[in-house]
């Protein structure tokens, strides 16, 4: 089955493998005469960029986007956007030997039951590096949002068990610390976390938080198009996500009705909830609040440690497994994050356009 | 948009609101040859009946379902079939008073957000009812995956800070108790609890964990279609689920990399895991273990309690929702989770017949 | 795989066979606020009735809808819409014998070779019956185009070669005539043709031409989801159906680009064409002229004359297929095609409205 | 909305403009393990390339096509194929004055009145160098059917009023006359016609044929996802088509139902028809008989013959239209209709494949 492509009204087609000539998207849907030149997509994906501190790999990645279609003087036109980043700096050879068995936490071994075998060089089509077509899509995506007043914002909450303290939250710090914490001290201690289990030739996890602040209410559909089913969706859909959690996700299953339950009220005219445990979506629909997610994103399955596995000549053996490998990809995911809920917020804006009938007739009789 | 229709292969479109004529499903893409009766569709659709002990609503709703067509002679005929239950037990006199103002933790504001009105009847399309379309669905593909061996199993694991103790597992308590807890005695205590809240016109939430066993390693598709982000999907869809987990879930976040891989070994020629944090999903894909997720659910929303609020007049009043509410909604959402793993599971084994091109032309070649 | 569902941001699931206990089908995504009554669903759905004429089955289906959901204070709430319509006058014994052969020109054996078997009372799925819900969707498009000076007009075009004259073109006879063609004296001869054909145990068909008025430029999507292409869809899923014109149709294929291309022009401040070889369509999009296609449709293959076939036991038979049949079909389609264009054209203009960014930007502005 | 992705199973994205940097195509789901190389898809690129004869375009387009992801060791891996073209020859100064006006039988001005302007550089997406990534898919496709005994096959029927002579088919000729019939002398006819209209600055249009043998019966969805429905989608959303006929087509609605039923017969133990009016489908499903559809080709709607048209100042003007175009389209979209119709038909035997509940519990037995 197509598996690579996302999205209902612009859908997003994501391809290549970690070590074949390039990786890249196509955007289907996206709307014409917004302004776009290759900068815009490049800033976000240097965000997921490699090799820029101790909590990444030590792999050079420059990943240049070129736009190869879609943009006519400076401008989206309306059809399909197609853009590429070339694969650089992969070596081959670093993987030969992991063809022969079953790395654990991996792929590996699904993707062999299902196709029969693989391309086993640096995790192919399910390495960290398919999620470049993601980012840029995601930058097309939020770019149009910020034209409406609305900001998709993720970054590290925790990274095994540091977490960010919300008192010294420091909104510039998610693109300058190399953890991408908004806080300066908690990026302090995870680093040493990190290099800590790097030097144990181990691996952590973290925490991933998105906000969404500036959506309008009453965005997602009712039932199984619901905004927190797509967005859980889109984000589980990320490599090394195992859980999502919408609002304070949780915990709701200890709270009483009373506790749970934001209240409204009017302020200056305005709607407003004085708490959003409900993560800004009610039924399925944006209530009007600050929309807020978290990812819990394992810790890099592939380890230097010695590890047991399976070989398929059918023998049990040993591993160590080499290569330039992040000792935590949380960072580099957090523009991840960020990208698949602007492209998953966006399309449902579009939709909803025509939610009332009203709205169709006015827009035709312009 | 288009938000009431889920599955890529098999296709369920479910309709109906709380006080209208009937709800119902037509599912589009079912195999032939299956032998069905309503009995199999009810015996499912009676787990989530509510009136059935303290831990529901006092409200009776019989929930007969029948099959209007896509059976013939007991069989599928691979048509689309559609199945309807009568509204019989609405009293929509009790919620006309809600039509003015909005419930906290209810769709109210925004659906009238989005569609400018909306059927104020027991939260019309956003009751619970609406799962019935779900369960009905669920029913067939549960039949179906049982043929191959696969068993979805869906139960309470906790209500409020009641959770079952694993070593007293007893799957028939599992339908047996109200709580659908397959514990006797946290069965007890989480009643208890639930009386309690009720007095004090509060309600509860609680956890849903479902395990499916039998599904070969492959189920899935890399990217965006991956077994995790339609399962995520599937069960975040569902009214009140805050979370989602996968295997260890949110536990991953704290783990290091040699905690939380899980290694392979033959055993007896079978390739097994020892542990199991990844919860059967490697890569987006089936390992071959055991899947495992858990859905945490809300409280009610509607509790009798006074609550501030909102009306359509611009005011900030006080309210006391009046009504036959559930104090928890976990045990009766317990099989609209297992009917929703149900479905997304099947679909994607469908898919996943012609994922080798081998398969097709020997399927052919027949 | 799922078959019977059409639209992107409209969809509808239609339902139910010739025999079985009802048809009908649920109308996902249509918007809220239309006013809608049973009424005007009902009033199309006449027009397909039978046994109104010597044109059509003696056969009695009274097919009176019933709307089941999606409707509240006599408006569309933007949820799903079902519509069902009772089986009533069906006597299934008058199919018994059909089970054990392939009929010529019916879908009996493809049905049985795709699914093993099937149900053979009157068709099964593959009936005229299963257009029913074709039209109560349509109906509702209908009604929402016309608010917005959108008409979609079909009529028989020609029974066998009997054709109509457009310098005779009567409006008002395309629902009052049994042929449905909009020329009073080509119908008297049409329904001769009719009878002498009936007489002689055979069947006729004809061309349902249909126009479509006040279709703004720009509608249709380029490449896949041409505005023609997805009409041609729509109406050559209509049983019967085996041909489809846009414009001048085939005639294009003779023609000399000089002929061909029609010339623009500004008349009055307005776009006009002087000719319309192009059908209203350019380039996948409508141009701003009348949208214009025609639907050629084989003569009923249900025939009382002797014909040679095969039976499911290896035997080379002759058969004479009782039944009351209508010896064409055409004047019943219309109405089908009618409600597909209609369908296919709201669910582009519903996307189109999202075509320019600034659109998009200005609407949440609001 | 999304108009660049075809198919359901097996899809397609195609991106690129006539000028833009390249072109190309993401196919995602086509089945893991066939063997693939450049060549196989560069042979049939080969057979819409322009500048090979009279009848085409002096424009000279290499069109080499390179694969970017999806093949690995030789093989399709089960995950996307990227296949691009880069654009070499382009001279965007020819068409730097149709910016300001409206090209008659283009889409210019649908295009301007959607997006609020174009990239008019040769037609920018609604070029036919748009075809490219649907040639390359097809390519894919028409393997994977090769290996199951399938052959899709189109020709040119006839190029304005020159037909071929069934009697005198030569199959090796479509690939090797000019005008891609499979007639010799009809060639040299149609290539003087082609000359003549050169010469007087005009265009010709043409009949497309496609007949696809060894499809086993069943093949196509009830109801909307007809074989001849998606067919007809699929070919009339190539630039230029205008009308689609399945078997006898147009002919139909003269006929009499004694005239159009094939009756089927056993011959040898095979299911046959000795007529096949129906073109191979019956009731949207193939019959087992030879699929044959035509669609009817407008002529180029560039010619240098004086035309009036509109400008974007208001004005009516007349224009000249320069640059190289091809006299008749007919010949270099063979090969596209070929395409399409092999992607349309291995999309719905996929989905075939679980018609059957009883091959899905076989299929996982194994």
């Amino acid at each position: 089955m197509s598996g690579s492509i996302f999205g209902k009204n612009i859908k997003i087609s994501t391809w290549g493998e970690s070590h074949g000539e390039a990786l890249g998207v196509v955007i289907d849907g996206f709307p014409a005469g917004m302004e776009l030149n290759e900068e815009d997509v490049q800033s976000l994906l240097d965000r997921r960029k490699p090799g820029t501190s101790a909590a990444t790999t030590s792999r050079k990645e420059d990943d240049k986007v070129k736009i190869l279609s879609g943009i006519f003087e400076g401008k989206t036109t309306g059809t399909p956007i197609s853009m590429m980043v070339m694969n650089t700096s992969q070596r081959s050879g670093d993987y030969s030997e992991i063809a022969s068995y079953y790395r654990p936490g991996h792929a590996d071994y699904p993707f062999d039951m299902k196709y029969g075998f693989r391309d086993y060089r640096g995790g192919g089509r399910s390495s960290g590096r398919e999620t470049i077509g993601r980012v840029a899509a995601g930058a097309l995506c939020k770019k149009l949002l910020k034209q409406m007043g609305i900001d998709v914002c993720a970054y590290t909450r925790s990274i095994g068990n540091v977490e960010i303290d919300y008192s010294k939250f420091d909104q510039a710090a998610i693109t300058s610390t190399p953890s991408a914490m908004p806080d300066r001290d908690a990026d302090v201690k995870a680093m040493e976390l990190i290099a800590n289990k790097r030097a144990e030739c181990d691996s952590v996890g973290g925490v991933i938080e998105c906000k969404i602040t500036g959506v309008p209410a009453g965005i997602g559909e009712p039932v199984f198009d619901k905004l927190d089913a797509l967005l859980s969706q889109a984000v589980m859909s990320i490599g090394a996500v195992k859980a999502i959690e919408i609002g304070d996700g949780i915990k709701v299953s200890e709270y009483f009705g009373s506790d749970n339950n934001d209240e409204f009220e009017y302020s200056n005219g305005e709607v407003i909830k004085k708490t959003n445990h409900s993560g800004g979506i009610l039924g399925g629909m944006s209530d009007g609040s600050v929309i807020t997610l978290r990812a819990h994103v394992k810790p890099t399955p592939s380890i230097a440690k010695t590890q047991k596995t399976i070989n398929k000549n059918g023998e049990n053996i040993e591993i160590n497994i080499k290569g330039r490998h992040d000792p935590v990809v949380v960072p580099r995911a957090v523009v991840v994050v960020e990208s698949m809920c602007a492209i998953t917020l966006l399309d449902l804006m579009m939709s909803n356009m025509y939610s009332k009938a009203e709205n169709i007739v006015s827009f035709y009789q312009k």
